[in-house]
């Protein structure tokens, strides 16, 4: 077994839990390196103390999940086949009774979930959630690599944008650029809906990429992220179009001083709580605190929000092998919004960021 | 209260429902007017059978719910504030004893599930997707002129697909073109993973956009939809780049025959699976029945997959106000793909095809 299914294994028996039955696309791609999607129809993974796994999924992928490296046992169902009664006999024939499960409580719905308790009325349901979020906040090299992919090309993204800024044009005419020019490089999923976002439509929380169109005197704002292979990055820079007022190049210099503090502070031994609030601390002393609302940033890999959270009260201490992002923000509602944001990988002795683009304010003229 | 809040209170009435919590996007747009996708954050309408209705949405969302035209009480919350907590009061001050509740139990996940039945020790539930899916399938006239205009989109969307087929562009290249263009119309969503796929990949049911080149004598297959103001469309359409094989020319033709009889038959009082095997069987008729692996088509509005199902088995009679895709497909494998879907509404006295690109075979040289 790979060392991810050993870690669950470790943590069913410590827990008493007879089986997992893990149904989400991200964990079930985590621990078996099988991604898939079949939207309504069923994907788990059964998990047992001692016994091989076994993967679940519609009888016409189970191919796709041999060619992506499954060696354990498959159950392929057609529609007419019910998935639940194949698993309740795959189980009966490895565990005795089964007195705890464990299930991704926030991911399965209500309808799955009385399907098992039916199967297993006497149980008791835990979650393996926080324990798989545990897990997967610690980075291996490969995982790393794929990270490192994603951020060279979310780089590259930003670059596109910013040779695309020019008088007149709207924010979807450069998300447009953006996203083609990636798709040619064959990346057609992107870690969340890019954003591109102009003038006062980047001081608001809710804004959305639209119609606006871009005029001198503006911040453009680019938020976006790539999936390579499964894994996210997730990148903001904030750039000038034209002369600037003295007030936005301020919010500026003080966004960018707060996330290159924040960045200096993180190490391994570090408390999450530390590195939000050496970044907060200084948008607070510039008189911004109120206009920067939300955390410093929020770990990624599979998923674009994972563990660790860096907010002012976790006092989570930081690890190597964590990645996660760093994007202190101030939004001035009608006047400006300035993010900068970086993926940081925390090493032995300090961080590497990820994510390359320059961040000394881009003047584009 | 609008009508569809009236047809939720007749039915909660009727089965003696106190309580409905409606939390997916889609059903509480439907039945409020308010778009909001707000992640893991508690957005959720709860009805009753005489009282008014309440929206539940975070704090920085309520301008936006009122802005969309919601007039009743709406209950916002903060990050610090527990929502369910704010609800059960809500309903204390309504409702004095709570014995059946309805939720979307494909919806759902467990941990609401699970902070519900704590608030409600005592009460069963029940599901109120069957009812959500029957009201929503018969359309009004506001939803058909969005969905009229999310199809006029996708037709464009298939013309500029069409106008960039050259010898050597690869599959992204051409998707690449096609939401660039649509973005620029000020489109930002997509009805689902657009599909552009070349020569043998459109033969495969799993067949996902990639770096596959065109070359000449292949098929090429546009899979497609866009939104408008929530409403979805989905096109499909396969053209010849070059001169095709005979029998590629075959599988067209069987293809549209079975498309354009289908859509013949599609009336008020047809049965869906009438439908389904008029296409059915011009398919197996020509040899072709084992190729044919799905549905004929779907229902569609907010959802891209809503009621009716046209299958070969639902009884379910077509019925003025009803939009549904018509799509048969042939798939030999290593040899072609070919689908040709429409968009179809039930009219008084017959049916209207909503998205209007060529159908007989566009021959691109």
């Amino acid at each position: 077994m790979n060392q991810r299914l050993k870690n669950m294994s470790e943590w069913m028996n410590e827990n008493q839990i007879d089986i997992s039955i893990i149904t989400s696309t991200e964990n079930v791609f985590y621990l078996s390196g099988f991604y898939s999607d079949p939207h309504e129809r069923l994907l788990a993974l059964a998990l047992f103390q001692q016994e091989e796994p076994i993967l679940i999924c519609p009888a016409m992928e189970t191919e796709d999940a041999k060619a992506s490296g499954w060696t354990y046992e498959i159950i392929g169902y057609s529609d007419v086949e019910n998935p639940w009664e194949m698993i309740r006999k795959a189980i009966d024939k490895r565990v005795n009774k089964v007195t705890k499960l464990a299930i991704e409580k926030e991911h399965m719905n209500v309808e799955r979930y009385e399907a098992l308790t039916s199967l297993f009325p006497e149980a008791a349901f835990v979650s393996a959630e926080e324990r798989l979020r545990k897990l997967r906040m610690i980075k291996d090299e490969k995982e790393i690599s794929k990270i490192r992919e994603a951020c060279a090309l979310a780089d590259y993204a930003v670059e596109v944008g910013c040779s695309e800024i020019q008088e007149g044009k709207t924010e979807l005419d450069i998300l447009a650029v953006i996203e083609y020019e990636l798709k040619k490089k064959g990346i057609t999923q992107m870690s969340f809906a890019t954003m591109v976002l102009t003038g006062t439509n980047g001081a608001s929380p809710h804004g959305t990429p639209g119609l606006t169109k871009i005029k001198k005197g503006d911040f453009v704002l680019f938020d976006l992220g790539v999936v390579v292979d499964g894994y996210c990055s997730d990148i903001t820079r904030t750039v000038a179009y034209g002369d600037i007022s003295n007030q936005q190049q301020e919010i500026y210099d003080t966004v960018l001083k707060a996330q290159l503090a924040a960045i200096d502070a993180s190490k391994p031994g570090a408390a999450c709580s530390n590195v939000d609030l050496t970044a907060r601390n200084i948008i607070r002393d510039a008189g911004y605190g109120d206009y920067f609302p939300h955390r410093l940033g929020h770990g990624l890999g599979i998923g674009v929000h994972e563990y660790p959270s860096l907010t002012e009260t976790n006092s989570l201490l930081l690890e190597k092998g964590m990645v996660y992002t760093i994007e202190p923000g101030i939004y001035v509602p009608n006047i400006a919004g300035v993010r900068i944001e970086d993926d940081i990988l925390v090493t032995a002795d300090g961080v590497e960021v990820l994510t390359k683009f320059p961040k000394e304010l881009q003047m584009i003229k």
